[in-house]
């Protein structure tokens, strides 16, 4: 065990892009004595995995929102895994595998009832609770199944379909019986999306002319039901124009948006009125409360094999978290993106 | 009776505003014969009042919507109010009043099943069946009680709130407890609301400033639990930025966008899940069913006198429906906007 626990703070809040120098970027890496006291409660966890989230980037700015904004000098915000090395919580031993709130760090005190423990069984990783068995999952699973609510031979719409979250929905909705639409960036995303995630179609923004692709299909398969949305704007805007009458739109995230300081409205929000289509934002966190009822679903599909799990795993611990946040905004993940720390 | 039937037309789809000029704008006159002959089922009515209503700038839209676009040399769609002059059907006989889709013009042949019999009573007016009593309360009462459903204290924002639907909306809302911001154009129409439709707060969208004011009212109320948006644009946007978690919004009208070709987009929608705000477009057409329901509940409250009428008429005959209607669209109505034809 080394004696130093790296961690990684805010420096300063970006305006635009993230950057991931910590010499002079948007983080700043300190190093501390790992905590040797507990208080009544408390546990000590090494951590593995730290997730990478595109709500990271809504953390960082000033504004009201569902979780205060991360502080300067901050460590920051994230959800992680790990093992329990001290405790003195009658409900954690050194060794149990732990998931919570543990932030961009090597070493994290929690208090036990801000943690998880993790139970794996075949066919899942440790890691995995922080994907399809962690929050990436149960945002998939209500956005989709209380908001959306697909039916059989339903058009659902994903974007963002590659990543943490996407991968899950497009597995879900197929298993609901839906048809899939499914938006990536990138040629070889989208074969991956039909030949492994068995996605019907899959478009990639990228290419050129693919707004008006996008609209041809859609019209072509009678409109739109449902769009799960992770990225907003123009790709929203679009959909939004194609919609069936009584469409429901899971906005979960606006990825396009995040490190625009100016970015684009939506255009077509009055086709909200002709179509009489429900645009509801969410925030997984909501749905706490019935975490258990979606995992013990979604693991009895991944012990059938019908849901699969996919992650991309960054190497060399904590200090590449800032990188690997930016590589997230750009793309260069297949499900879920992850950095190893230990 | 005249043995000429006057007419209004769409003679050209407007690009941006109505031209209500009937030589060389976006409707013509046309007078025809009074139709003499009646199929089974079918009933002549002499139309004596027209409605005039946002929502004509959308039909006269080439696009996909709730309803079919208005074609070009059709006679111009309208809720309207007449009585029956001859009647083939055994459900109507002359003298009835009735309510349908009589569309622009002193005479209407309609099938017996699209008319709705009108039984006046006391305190209203048989013109109140195109406001109050008709598809303006009914988009109030549906819109405020199914998609906002207020709770005592809520703050809750309506916008255009001197309109046919907005004045309604305001009623509502105070017999449901809330606390209610009203938003109109120009100090009168504010006053008004405030005085005569006890609004709790009204604001004045004309008046310099008004953006930052309203947030400012909107903040010092500790935000916003519902929207009744009519006017959509920034006034949306601005109201969106200071939504309490899991607001609602109930999205009637943009009125703000109608005549604009190229309508700035909505660009507070990431507001949507950080807040989990439901952002839902609907058209009261849907609730047809249920229109009773409202319609009983609203008539009890116009006899106990808790919910009054408010209609700006104008004179002069069908061919006054086209200025009538740009009227609307500059704000010259308090209340509902109706036509006199005869």
């Amino acid at each position: 065990m080394s004696f130093s626990n790296k961690r990684i703070v805010l420096r300063e809040r970006p305006t635009a892009d993230i950057n991931p120098s910590l010499d002079n970027g948007t983080f700043a890496l300190k190093e501390e004595p790992i905590p040797s006291q507990l208080k009544a409660d408390e546990v000590l966890i090494k951590v593995l995995y730290v997730s990478l989230d595109p709500a990271m980037r809504g953390w960082l700015r000033d504004v009201r929102s569902y979780l205060p904004p991360v502080q300067i000098d901050e460590v920051m915000r994230a959800a992680a895994v790990g093992q329990v090395v001290k405790s003195s919580s009658s409900s954690f031993k050194e060794g149990d595998y732990v998931s919570g709130r543990l932030n961009w760090q090597e070493y994290a005190v929690a208090s036990s009832k801000h943690l998880q423990k993790i139970a794996v069984f075949p066919g899942v990783q440790v890691e995995d609770f922080l994907g399809i068995l962690g929050s990436s999952g149960q945002t998939a699973y209500w956005g989709l199944f209380d908001i959306i609510k697909p039916k059989k031979d339903d058009v659902i719409v994903v974007t963002g379909a590659a990543g943490s979250v996407g991968t899950v929905v497009v597995q879900l909705a197929k298993i609901a019986g839906a048809r899939v639409v499914a938006v990536a960036g990138g040629q070889e995303k989208c074969d991956w999306l039909k030949s492994e995630l068995k996605a019907d179609y899959a478009l990639d923004y990228k290419k050129e002319g693919f707004l008006s692709e996008y609209k041809k299909l859609l019209k072509s398969l009678g409109f739109v039901d449902g769009i799960f949305e992770n990225v907003g704007g123009e790709m929203l805007d679009a959909a939004l124009s194609m919609c069936k009458p009584h469409a429901r739109v899971a906005l979960c995230g606006a990825i396009s948006a995040y490190n625009d300081p100016n970015p684009a409205g939506l255009k077509n929000y009055m086709s909200l009125i002709g179509m009489r289509i429900k645009l509801q934002g969410f925030i997984v966190l909501d749905y706490q409360d019935r975490y258990g009822e979606a995992a013990a679903e979604m693991s009895k599909w991944i012990k059938s094999g019908e849901l699969k799990t996919y992650t991309t795993v960054v190497d060399g611990g904590v200090t590449h978290a800032p990188q690997a946040l930016v590589d997230l905004f750009s793309g260069k993940n297949k499900g879920k993106m992850i950095c190893k720390i230990a």
